[in-house]
């Protein structure tokens, strides 16, 4: 500690009981753990004081932004340091005739957003919490809108890294493409603080709709809710958002958020955008395809208040969930496998609900594959078994049909038990040679997203 | 070479002089050299057979598919193995409702697209020449559908792939996003044959639009073209292509391609295609913008044939330019810059050109503010050396407006000089470490992609 805070950092240095506490954890049942002290980064520089500190010494370092990983990402391993990216909310660059900015990695989205509404533009990778661009980054995460534009990894051009050494290095750039040199900033997106610290992130940015339509329509059969999220990629119609709420969340959902009208029954939420008779032509060819499987009738939300009310009530369905039992402990698995393989794999989840006696509201990106059991269990060691005894079931239900054990919330701590049959022993060990090239001492966030193994070599 | 015929490929193995000389050198103008010998793998197992061979020896290897390369990607290091995969054409795997399939490095994208053509999908990164998708993730290709679908690197779901020692490793999957472990899928696109050899492909595949339509549009100058195009993507209309060809290029074309009724004038080609209303809105939209940024009028081509034509006239361009002098030599350059920049630095361009006193058209994908020079000289050293000179000037005007030496042709051993200028010594000290953890011996592709330098050391 003495080097970062003859670093000049001494006044952003903390071990107050309740900063530590506080960056012990992120959202995850993971055991929590106190980091040795928290730094909290106002610029690139002050990371890459912290970083020389703690690769001179050996050190441990995770990086913290809003804390709502709910995989474990942020808990310290022993003895790390706890880097604090949150008071690193600007925006360093804005180029709307490119559709681009840059920004410091503790600004949030929803921040971004709100700062360059005027502008016409939109950042539209929207996972559920309020987290920092920096740790959406390094998740790989997406959300309701990943459907239309894609996940982190399509919507990042560049990156500020700090290396394990305190070094600092720019990747990709501003340009929409390139073809020089190995792809470093989707090295960087997905590799949760193992190889770097991100402090800026050039972001694509798009423009947003003209016109915004949104429709919800009930089913009395999930696999018909299904099958039209999938007729409706299939047909290639650029949908802005196709969400899934089965019966138990839309119970949930209807007495949380108030949506008076609706049944307790599996409904998508669809949202539709772009230019007037785009949007009309989508809606028109969504309608059909939903009528075609058995859904009962389109309800509309035309007016922006309805919407905002649909899609709230939507962006709500973990709180609705946790609301059926307030103390209670709400777990969200996160698998996605082709679309195809969909109702195939909730046919299964849902038998595995029914064993297991527990209550688990199902929602998701259905047009990516990717859906959340929301396991509801008493907030105890015997609770959380149970229902990572489910949450195993469910991931190798979507592992031996060809998917991932997450679709957008990461490894962490929490789904490191799967990486090795998701990947294959050959595939790690090529990651593992990669992470040693770049963090030989292991500082970087240890523990997290590779199980230990062998190391690749060539 | 007794390794690899004791491998069981002996009747697989060539060393005849013209097999030789066909594999010493793909289309650049950079110096041939003989392969030792090429090996004709058939599967993924042969590659393997091969690399544990040249592993245990030391002997460096090459990977050769269509042979398109233009900056020397696949001319074999002094006494390398030249490895052909264009004997591996299976499409392995075909998911329509998935809207993916997986295919073996060799394919073509021509030939894959014919062989899909009645599942209604069809892969859309579309490179000049006919080139092989595995050589396509080798050098992160893109073309001119890349504005609306995007790269390869957009464009593939997962690899496999043969690592340094033989070892074959599988990377990604069918699902359309994941959060599990490093993107080693965007790693190994772009990275020229030095990380490994890439033997199969999982591919995005895209819907065929309902409805299609083509059009010109003339101007008298070209900073209006370049107007309109930076428009179209800033008013996000989801054009499908945009490509502009320079009054140069056009005269070039209209002789080559007898396109009879248009001027020697800069020209942008447009495509539109979606759904039928779509479309229109699309084409309403952007001859508005056409015309209000001092467009002549637009020419249509509804029929199938009349966009064939127009098209066809548009992939012949580098014939077009070539037939301007026949016995002369044309060196593509390939710089992208941030689409707000491309007007000035097409204006520096055409200074250049005039003080060069050489002939060079221009055209390029004007939507991802991509374009080429095809700079037409002698071909000899002396041609070589005066196209490189303006090669040089161009790429240092780029990257001085925050661009990249090269959009989608790679780095191979052409652009190797402008690395360190684009990525800075600190970011090209990882990509060699990165390097050198997959490949210590150096066996893979040696001398290209990365200029020889320091190490990053974690």
């Amino acid at each position: 500690m003495s080097a970062i805070r003859a670093g000049g950092l001494a006044g952003q240095v903390s071990t107050s009981p309740s900063v530590l506490e506080a960056h012990s954890h992120g959202e995850a049942m993971e055991a929590a753990c106190l980091p040795a002290a928290v730094v909290f980064a106002r610029k690139t520089e002050d990371v890459a004081t912290v970083l020389r500190a703690c690769h001179a010494h050996a050190v441990p370092l995770v990086a913290f932004g809003a804390g709502t990983s709910v995989e474990g990402h942020v808990t310290p391993a022993e003895q790390a340091i706890s880097l604090d990216l949150s008071e690193m909310t600007a925006i360093v660059g804005m180029n709307p005739e490119d559709l681009d900015c840059r920004v410091q990695a503790g600004l949030t989205r929803q921040a971004l957003n709100a700062q360059i509404r005027d502008t016409g533009l939109f950042f539209p990778v929207d996972p559920g919490g309020e987290a920092t661009l920096g740790g959406m980054c390094a998740t790989r995460a997406s959300g309701t809108a990943a459907v239309r534009y894609g996940t982190m990894k399509e919507n990042v051009l560049g990156l500020t890294v700090v290396l394990a050494t305190g070094e600092v290095i720019r990747t990709g750039g501003r340009v929409r493409k390139s073809s020089t040199g190995y792809d470093l900033t989707s090295l960087f997106i997905g590799s949760e603080g193992t190889l770097g610290i991100i402090t800026e992130v050039q972001l694509r940015l798009h423009g947003r709709p003209e016109a915004l339509s949104a429709a919800v329509c009930q089913f009395a059969d999930l696999n018909d809710a299904v099958r039209t999220a999938i007729e409706i990629i299939q047909c290639g119609i650029p949908i802005s958002r196709v969400e899934l709420l089965d019966d138990v969340q839309m119970a949930a959902s209807i007495r949380y958020s108030k949506l008076d009208g609706y049944q307790d029954l599996t409904t998508l939420f669809f949202e539709f955008g772009g230019a007037p008779a785009s949007v009309q032509e989508q809606v028109a060819a969504v309608e059909a395809i939903a009528l075609s499987n058995n859904g009962l009738a389109f309800a509309w939300a035309d007016t922006a208040e309805e919407r905002t009310r649909l899609w709230k009530a939507r962006h709500d369905a973990f709180w609705a969930a946790k609301a059926i039992e307030p103390t209670a402990r709400v777990i969200s698995t996160d698998c996605i496998v082709p679309i195809s393989k969909l109702g195939e794999l909730i046919a299964g989840v849902r038998e595995d609900i029914a064993a297991s006696g527990l209550r688990v509201p199902l929602l998701g990106h259905v047009g990516d594959g990717n859906f959340h059991s929301l396991i509801i269990t008493d907030d105890t060691p015997a609770g959380h078994a149970r229902a990572l005894e489910l949450d195993r079931r469910i991931v190798h239900r979507a592992l031996a049909l060809g998917g991932s054990c997450s679709g957008e919330h990461g490894v962490g701590m929490g789904k490191l038990e799967f990486l090795e049959t998701e990947h294959g022993a050959g595939t790690l060990a090529v990651m593992r040679a990669l992470k040693h090239a770049m963090d030989p001492l292991n500082i970087l966030n240890p523990g997290k997203l590779l199980p230990p193994g062998p190391l690749y070599q060539g």
